[in-house]
């Protein structure tokens, strides 16, 4: 039981870690950080959130956990804010989904002052970004990487490792560099394939858009989802997502080669192959 | 009302004709062609076939409706079987997914024995591809196309259009060359990226694939579809498919341009247009 549970950023994540904290009544009080009051006051008047602010500062000192939940290049600038108000006992993470940036900001400022900091990435969420779509159970089922670095204490994997856990998430560890290539693969060049899908029938066909089935409709899905947060996503992983774009590029001209070479057997082989590795995923 | 209706194929498409027919009380009789009767068993045991046969001329033979549901190549070699069976009276259509080469082989055919065919493309279906997941209601809400030709009597048209009507489809009408465009841009693209993203997680990091979440499921799942119908599709429609990759190869660079120039501008712009084209579908 925290006394105190702050989460900075009052979005699609943050809002469910606040509401499903709430609902595990894993903390006496929750607060809300976030610009603009107005837009924070809902999340108050539901329940949610026992108090809401505008001051970083305020919302984070006394918390037994900070939670920063806004987009990655916003997370990075407020690590030393953070890192000021927290002080050394305050355990700090982040739901930032590239981590070798925030674990290094994370780790400069942990060489200044005291910063019990780790960083973690909750896969979850959709391609919607705001409160309204938050809910107590979003981090049910899924995973969450945790990214601790060398110098990271035990006592902050362990504290925050057991928040996610007891929000019903499957723990993955990893370091951060390897956490961002994972990403790159399976959730970056998805998101870029999926866009890149959606633009190629605008230049191609934009007619064809009203013959849309489930299958254009699911593989595209994830394209409908926030631009400033997924520029931000791919500008912060540039370089894993050029590796895993390389590799999208060695496939996408294997099938092209079999198609256009008319190699039935060969274009076969490849699906079968490609389908037995899908099927494997659950 | 039809005194009798044929399927020719009897898995996902051909059994949920079938049983979409059967549950609307559409015809009277219900006749089932396959290679293997005791494949086709279950469907006549489970009271959506009233006859099987593996004779394709005696299944035929007498229908006032018959649909061909074979894979497109399967269907492009059983049109003049077809057409001798059926005569002029007997009205023929198909499922295939891709139109050309199939309505031009059986305007081959009607040029040497009478022959009511009309092409259709149902676009409905999953990565399943068996009787065991056919649906009556398959068709309810889904788009089907009819692809007449320049020859194609109206009657026939009118009759196709009907029965996918009355089986709760939305009907499209426009030439096979049409089809066969807007379909590579909306169905075949689609499947062919997810493929090549599944083969570039497996390229890149393979390991990543322990952390897929919904986004990449939803994105590859139609990559889990059957290799062999896959393979036909693909080299059926070879042309179009390799256009709308030239297509997907322009959208890809431009955005990895962006990327790795690092110009933020740029991508939000562009992740912006994209998203709002992909909430345009509904």
């Amino acid at each position: 039981m925290l006394q105190r549970l702050t989460v900075v950023g009052v979005g699609l994540l943050g809002g469910s870690v606040a509401k499903a904290a709430r609902a595990e009544g894993l903390a006496r009080e929750v607060i809300g950080v976030g610009r603009d009051l107005a837009r924070l006051d809902g999340a108050r008047q539901d329940g949610t959130l026992d108090r809401i602010t505008t001051d970083l500062a305020d919302g984070v000192r006394g918390a037994d956990l900070v939670v920063l939940a806004g987009p990655v290049a916003t997370i990075e600038r407020q690590l030393d804010a953070v890192a000021a108000a927290a002080g050394g006992e305050t355990v700090v993470t982040d739901v930032g989904s590239t981590k070798a940036g925030i674990v290094a900001a994370a780790a400069r400022v942990a060489r200044t002052r005291p910063f019990a900091f780790v960083g973690s990435h909750p896969m979850a969420g959709s391609e919607k970004s705001g409160y309204a779509d938050a809910r107590a159970d979003l981090f049910r089922g899924a995973t969450v990487v945790v990214t601790p670095a060398e110098t990271t204490e035990v006592r902050v994997v362990k504290s925050v490792s057991a928040f996610w856990e007891s929000l019903g998430a499957r723990l993955v560890t990893m370091d951060a560099a390897a956490h961002d290539r994972a990403v790159a693969a399976i959730s970056h060049l998805p998101h870029l394939v999926a866009c890149a899908l959606v633009d190629a029938v605008l230049r191609f066909e934009p007619a064809a858009l009203g013959l849309a089935a489930r299958g254009f409709r699911d593989t595209t899905r994830i394209a409908a989802g926030d631009p400033v947060m997924w520029r931000d996503v791919f500008l912060a992983n540039r370089d894993a997502i050029l590796g895993a774009l390389d590799a999208l590029d060695a496939a996408v001209a294997e099938l092209r080669g079999e198609i256009e070479g008319r190699d039935g057997a060969a274009l076969e082989s490849a699906l079968a192959r490609i389908a037995v590795a899908r099927r494997s995923v659950s």
